[in-house]
């Protein structure tokens, strides 16, 4: 597509978690466009959010958004401020009924601290089912769902540990609720069977301190007196998530990703080139007497890749090497430790293959 | 400065609230490092908040706003989602007392809005004084303080009214809170008569999505309980502001907005600038027979100056032709109307320069 410039360029393999590698044709658009936008004579950080201009780049990141994930027009997607964590609160605040119980499956490290986010606006919460360690997803029937609850929550992929849904589950009558921060439109995802999604955007969307939710619009009359304006999902969708000021530069960006993502064709052909990449690494780590991955393989995230080394002492110099050859952040989440490879939309499968051949060279080296 | 680039370029002249004009300079050092920032191979939106890199930026910036406000340690200064909407619950959550009582002084429509949202989280709130139009500041001694207030809040300069307090308020022990969203580095402040101070990024810090806290340590430890994470000051100063992912990249502006600010010579320069294009902007206006400025002279905004034309019906053809001319974004806020012209720090003197020429040219023509 010729309004994205692709031209080669000094840049490293940068594994991070979020926030994360950004594609190389949208950075180079932004930069192009960043202080004069459709010939507007301005960029569009300075632009007003009320103005024709930015409404324009807002509601087209929203269709596109819509087109790539088949949402439906019986959901609302709204842009706002913040993360993940912020909306561990707004997910309470919105979805919890009068009775402000709910249900939560705790999978991982941001399962975990969704709940204790929850816990601090909900009467009852109840932990229908916890892994522990937090290296598979426990069997829906072993699940204890309250019964009266206002909404089911899991994290769908788990970032730190690496851990994803096999398959989406069936909560029934009571709506299902995830965070889909680390694997939103890294694959098809099934919108209808959720009551709502939402996602920090500094994975596989664009930059940090934008959060996207996908929420039911049967669910929208739900919120609780007293919520904040800002997390108020119904207030927001009304006024077209422009109840204050939001995060206008960073909804351009996932506007401008979204469109790079078209142009690769979309989520199925981008999941494809996603599986091919996950299967080349766990067939690197299953495949060394060295790495090892500790996640069921039904499990085992295609997003994330965690593994740690048969001997620990070798890892700072596993990131190091890596390090030198192009191949940065590296490091496992500083709550878990060891190896995480963070492989969104964004990391070509060049990079995998270099991290690949990378590992068998270390081992090779020092295992 | 070398670092920043200065090209001439086709722009307009931003006359926008906020978001608004970012400094040309800043716009194309962006530009140029976006994909490759200090030769780390990724640009500062793809960084880890919690690598190497990114700290020294979010360090930086933080040093150079303490310096240009001349910032004591004796205060935390903290990088968090959102803007000022978003502080305003973190102001009540944070500073009201175990009684939950704060007194507000509400001088215009983001005043009113503070209130609005802290009373959801209140058990107590008193408006200790309200201007009646929103042209002027109720003087102190009429102000109805309640006596047992966490905090006594304000709004230093109201940005849909254009009205600003002439002297900073003495509210002896208990603590002085203002909102400094459109004054912040337009002109010196002294920090020390606050106990804290809160600013959305967008007028004259740098992009959406960001907000600036400044407050006094001794008062971090009122932090309400079951205040969510992303509110709770004291646990965001105890983490650097990573509690969880901060708004990266509009951080990394915001630094590049304060280096920018001390190569023009800091905010005792700056002031001199902006007052002397509000100066000449209400001179234009008061030297008129079309336009009027209905706020109390000592009360009159040196960052959003509002008027109004004899002949309404004349607005719609003074906002086209400006445009035609070059002068955008100068429509007032929606909910009082008239025309606002907002001249932060990015607005050079020669915009007010042609604005003034262009308003003459204008009554000329149909006044």
């Amino acid at each position: 597509m010729s309004q994205f410039e692709t031209d080669a360029t000094n840049r490293v393999f940068n594994f991070a978690a979020g926030p994360a590698a950004i594609p190389l044709p949208v950075l180079r658009r932004a930069a192009g466009e960043m202080s004069d936008w459709g010939g507007t004579g301005m960029g569009v950080m300075e632009m007003s959010h009320r103005s024709k201009e930015f409404i324009g780049i807002a509601e087209a990141a929203e269709a596109r958004l819509r087109s790539l994930m088949n949402i439906g027009d019986n959901y609302k997607v709204l842009f706002l401020q913040g993360g993940a964590t912020g909306q561990f609160v707004g997910v309470a605040a919105n979805l919890s009924t009068v009775t402000a119980v709910a249900d939560y499956v705790i999978t991982g490290h941001f399962g975990q601290r969704a709940y204790a986010e929850a816990c601090k606006y909900l009467y009852r919460i109840n932990v229908a089912a916890r892994s522990d360690p937090h290296t598979y997803v426990p069997p829906q029937d072993e699940w204890q769902l309250s019964g009266d609850a206002g909404y089911v929550h899991i994290t769908l992929n788990e970032t730190v540990n690496g851990v994803v849904f096999e398959t989406v589950p069936e909560t029934g009558d009571i709506p299902l609720v995830a965070d889909v921060s680390s694997i939103i439109l890294s694959e098809p995802i099934d919108v209808t069977k959720f009551g709502a999604l939402y996602a920090g955007a500094q994975k596989n969307i664009g930059p940090s301190g934008l959060a996207v939710v996908i929420v039911r619009e049967d669910l929208l009359a739900r919120t609780r007196p007293r919520t904040p304006a800002v997390w108020d999902w119904f207030a927001m969708a009304q006024s077209g998530s422009m109840l204050n000021t939001p995060p206008t530069y960073s909804w351009y960006i996932a506007g401008l990703v979204f469109e790079w993502l078209e142009t690769e064709g979309g989520v199925e052909a981008i999941a494809k080139i996603n599986q091919r990449k996950a299967d080349k690494l766990y067939a690197a780590i299953d495949g060394s007497g060295l790495y090892s991955n500790p996640v069921a393989l039904p499990n085992r995230s295609r997003m994330n890749v965690v593994f740690s080394l048969a001997q620990p002492e070798l890892e700072k110099a596993f990131l190091a090497e890596a390090k030198e050859n192009g191949m940065v952040n590296l490091s496992g989440h500083r709550a878990v430790g060891g190896v995480r490879a963070s492989i969104y939309n964004a990391m070509p499968e060049a990079g995998v293959d270099a991290l690949v051949e990378f590992m068998k060279e270390f081992e090779n080296k020092h295992g």
